[in-house]
């Protein structure tokens, strides 16, 4: 069924926002652009919130922890707490904690930024790596003799990494080599916005390893169900009065449709357009799109 | 038809070796093992030489100029001529002058190290980024808006790089989207061989740019036929009267076996085994194969 575009009828607008409890919102392209806020974003959560609706912001940023990214929503003006935060640095720390149930004598090694080893030291998991100096410096000669698998390494978890390196991606093709060695990332976006153009995401970063190892990543992100598993054990929400908000179709709008969602909705301020949302072999179909989030304000 | 396993029979090796009057060397895992010459290495390529043939060798190493790997051949006291040797920078930087005819306008982006650069130079071909080191540096706020498509960039040339970065695959990652921008690579090996283990080759190194851009970089290592037009443009032999020698089924008996050799010639030192050379789904099938090379001595 091709999607519904919400205009500014107010009785529409009011009928779409009562069939949910819960929105789940994609945040770069919907409620902001880089730094710059959307047209009246904080009204229109604010008028989600006198309605009672249950907020989570729902980000496959990877290089930020909840609490880094609350600061960015503080900077920004919106009002939210931590907990109302799920990126995907924190799936991937209660993925490894809470569904791998990782051993207390196992570690992770991190290709990633520091709000990954901020969430893995919040769920009280070992990791090495990361933003580590050391991980930074050119190969040494014996540095080939020394890199060995490790099977105190359970996890490679490979994220956004503005320092990756060659020396970190030679150890973590020593870990991968063992079978029993979990390969996981943050996301799998190929590419990252900023300034309104496009620069490599966390899937390209890990895309080296891909290629080393023959193994895909099992991804912690949108529009991985395996994030939509962890949000769902921490928020205990009816899937069914829950709708995602976002503005691509590939990650977001596919997300809340395999997730089995009440509902999804579309906003043209992001990457895809409107002939996408309703293009035939359009990748996932959303229930209903806007031209910008405020046009829920009616 | 299944592939000889040549034994000490005299008769059988000097009917081998007679049939050719090339022979193309592929040298790691062959001649060596990273800096340790290989049983008799010398004395074999020498009987060859008594015997009229003309001996090249062939390296997807694409961070040595042929210059430099002619000292990496004197090191390790194997007589060779620079123009015997043809490397994955050689080829690409041949590519770019001579087949592409790159206009004198127009300049290559490398991400690699400096024995592209050499080639280049050699050739006369424009280049930027490579080994400066302003490219390892970490990105800067201003960067994200600095880096922008490039009309005066026609190749963008993606070969092993120990200094890989963020910045590196951001800027390529901006080139790239001008579809008129060719993608090269030296080589897509996914490996490298150092120490007796694997570590990232170059087509590990170009993963992310292909992850990014769906595009995928025309090769111009084994076994790619351009590395094989690229070698007969310089050396005219007879394809019919040339073998190649090398140790991986998938790089260097497949650019045998497509660019139509008169023989190829598998060796058990390096990277693919009996059991793989026997396999009926062998990737591409040598006519023949030796435990060693010195075993052509006979």
């Amino acid at each position: 069924m091709a999607p519904t575009k919400l205009t500014g009828k107010h009785a529409e607008i009011s009928a779409f926002i009562d069939r949910f409890d819960v929105f789940l919102f994609d945040c770069d392209g919907v409620l902001w652009h880089g730094n710059t806020l959307l047209h009246k974003t904080v009204e229109t959560l604010d008028m989600l919130r006198s309605k009672g609706k249950q907020i989570v912001f729902v980000t496959n940023n990877s290089t930020k922890s909840r609490r880094a990214y609350k600061k960015k929503l503080d900077g920004l003006g919106i009002p939210a707490e931590v907990d109302e935060i799920f990126c995907s640095a924190y799936s991937s720390a209660v993925y490894i904690k809470r569904v791998v149930k990782l051993p207390a004598d196992k570690k992770v090694y991190v290709i990633g930024e520091s709000g990954i080893e901020e969430e893995l030291r919040n769920e009280g998991v070992q990791y090495f790596g990361g933003t580590d100096p050391e991980e930074r410096i050119q190969m040494q000669e014996e540095d080939y003799t020394n890199f060995v698998p490790d099977p105190e390494v359970g996890v490679v978890l490979c994220g956004l990494d503005h320092y990756v390196s060659y020396r970190k991606y030679a150890k973590a093709f020593q870990y991968l080599q063992n079978p029993e060695t979990l390969f996981l990332a943050t996301n799998v976006d190929s590419t990252f916005p900023n300034k309104g153009k496009l620069f490599p995401g966390a899937g390209s970063i890990s895309a080296p390893l891909t290629y080393m190892t023959k193994r895909v990543p099992l991804s912690l992100g949108k529009p991985s169900q395996a994030m939509m598993d962890a949000i769902e054990g921490k928020f205990q929400f009816n899937r069914k009065r829950t709708c995602m908000v976002g503005d691509r179709l590939n990650t977001d709008i596919k997300f809340g449709v395999e997730g089995g969602l009440g509902g999804t909705l579309a906003v043209l301020t992001g990457v895809s357009t409107e002939e996408e949302i309703l293009s035939s072999d359009a990748i996932a179909v959303p229930d209903a799109y806007l031209d910008q989030l405020s046009d829920l304000l009616g």
